[in-house]
């Protein structure tokens, strides 16, 4: 068989629903260039993808002979996404509805090939090559921010599943009775562990903000650092919630650990703490019973090293991933 | 590489809480002998293990021809099983605890390869090989009966897990502030679905068993069907709750179907129509909101021929699993 020649390098590009960036990664998961812009979430399909041309573009104009020599672009994407079509129909850009995002890449990229996740699965595969998740042969993957996303590394590799958006933790129901999700589901872990509703819960249960006015998740864990009983509580609740769905995902695919990312993770033991016996509640079958819970190591760039991981794994260049 | 020479036979073990059966199964599925006894659940672990090692001599006793051709023998238990270790400490058996089954089978089978897995991996196994999941890339198999039991089948194939306990559906949370489940712990899929809880749950809310005396969930079937308001409820309790397992799984690994079989399934549309009416609600994500819902296949031979199956795969004898 005659392998295509690896380059070293491909190009990254993140897609969230606030910023777009993109970097061109070598083998190592150095970033060499990078680029990146406000996503308009708001906007028109057509202003969101002028955006990441604009992010593409600026990229190539940085570093001409690496864009020019990149093999492939990986995109880790807001989802859902749909990696069989290359389009996306992100929760966040409205715009976007089954948008042929591939087709429209690879007006900028012109022939080299173009591999789509979603930005869990993005996560997961930078966490498994270069961060928490590092050695294991099963991990689930999460970030808990304004939203709550994930990814899963199966049999020693991340799993993206067949349309790219496998290990989307935020959205499966813990709560069966439980609130109605703007996914349109009720009771997901995301409606009830995100930052957003972290400092929701905590407000309608009667906390008030420091001098500071801080009324964000980052506020309430502040409070809950003093003592604050209504913000322990609504912590608590998130870690129930998290724990819930890492138990369950141990349960039904035997994971080794939960790696937790996203800027409510920075929280640190006022979240990990209380997942972790939340977590000997609901993993009580001796084979989920030994879930690690680490904090992830990458930070906001994971997408990035993820979205190179993603496509450096569909070409077969395997130095751009951890051994299986 | 040399292989090993296919002998297109191979043993199965179905050991479960109520009885244990063992078999010679061709590699296309036919069950050329047989031998069962009821399992003495609640006796000691040796006792236990006496009618396992019965019901093997007797198989060997009634083909000693295939019994010596048979290249391996799969074992598909009560789990929580250990594929790594060897050992079972199934929930209903507790004179096994971490019991060191593989060793113990193979005083009787010599030197020919052990395949274990639990028996929600098995009856995936069987439904992928010749029932209602054969040709899905993913699937969820469940058995929803005493207990609520299941089995993946990912990227074309039965997945196991490292441990051989994957896909067991039954013990998820999808009421995180539910009831105690005897697994340790709260608002398990079990907990709310299984035949006995729909039984229990109906005539806790004033239902009334027939002139039959039927008080299980074949009579709140019987009522239900005959329009009993409090037993339909039930029954559309316990599809709310095979509901959001299906979606969880589905936003996790992305499966194409559900497959249930199992005591419970025997209802038909009663059980069907209100799962997949209330999937509508928690598989809300573009993704996953295409999950076909159908009975299984086989019946209570699953457990042997997905068995069968298992070791087979482990064994690269390819004839004996669908194609991926």
């Amino acid at each position: 068989m005659v392998a295509a020649q690896p380059t070293g390098l491909v190009a990254a590009l993140d897609i969230g629903g606030t910023k777009t960036a993109a970097a061109l990664v070598d083998a190592g998961g150095r970033l060499l260039a990078r680029a990146r812009r406000p996503t308009p979430a708001g906007g028109t399909g057509e202003e969101v993808m002028a955006a990441v041309t604009g992010v593409l573009r600026e990229l190539a104009a940085a570093d001409p002979a690496g864009w020019a020599r990149a093999g492939a672009l990986g995109i880790g994407s807001a989802g859902p996404v749909d990696a069989q079509t290359g389009t996306v129909r992100p929760v966040n850009i409205p715009g976007w509805r089954d948008y042929p995002l591939v087709a429209a890449v690879r007006e900028v990229t012109g022939a080299r090939p173009v591999v789509l996740v979603g930005d869990g699965v993005a996560m997961a595969a930078a966490e498994h090559w270069q961060g928490a998740a590092r050695g294991r042969s099963a991990a689930l993957c999460m970030v808990v921010s304004t939203g709550v996303g994930g990814g899963l590394v199966l049999d020693g590799r991340p799993y993206a599943g067949p349309t790219g958006n496998s290990g989307h933790i935020g959205h499966i129901a813990v709560d069966l009775d439980g609130d109605p999700c703007p996914c349109g589901g009720r009771g997901c872990v995301e409606r009830i562990a995100s930052g957003p509703n972290i400092a929701r819960r905590a407000l309608a249960d009667g906390w008030t903000p420091g001098p500071d006015g801080d009324d964000t998740a980052a506020g309430v864990a502040a409070a809950a650092r003093a003592g604050d009983p209504v913000a322990l509580a609504s912590f608590d609740r998130a870690a129930q919630a998290l724990a819930a769905g890492i138990a369950a995902t141990a349960t039904l695919v035997e994971i080794e650990a939960a790696v937790i990312g996203g800027g409510v993770a920075a929280a640190g033991e006022l979240l990990f703490a209380p997942v972790r016996r939340h977590l000997k509640t609901y993993a009580a079958l001796s084979y989920a019973a030994n879930v690690a819970v680490v904090p992830a190591h990458l930070g906001t760039d994971a997408g990035l090293i993820g979205a190179a991981a993603a496509a450096a794994q569909t070409l077969g260049l395997r130095r751009f991933t951890a051994p299986g």
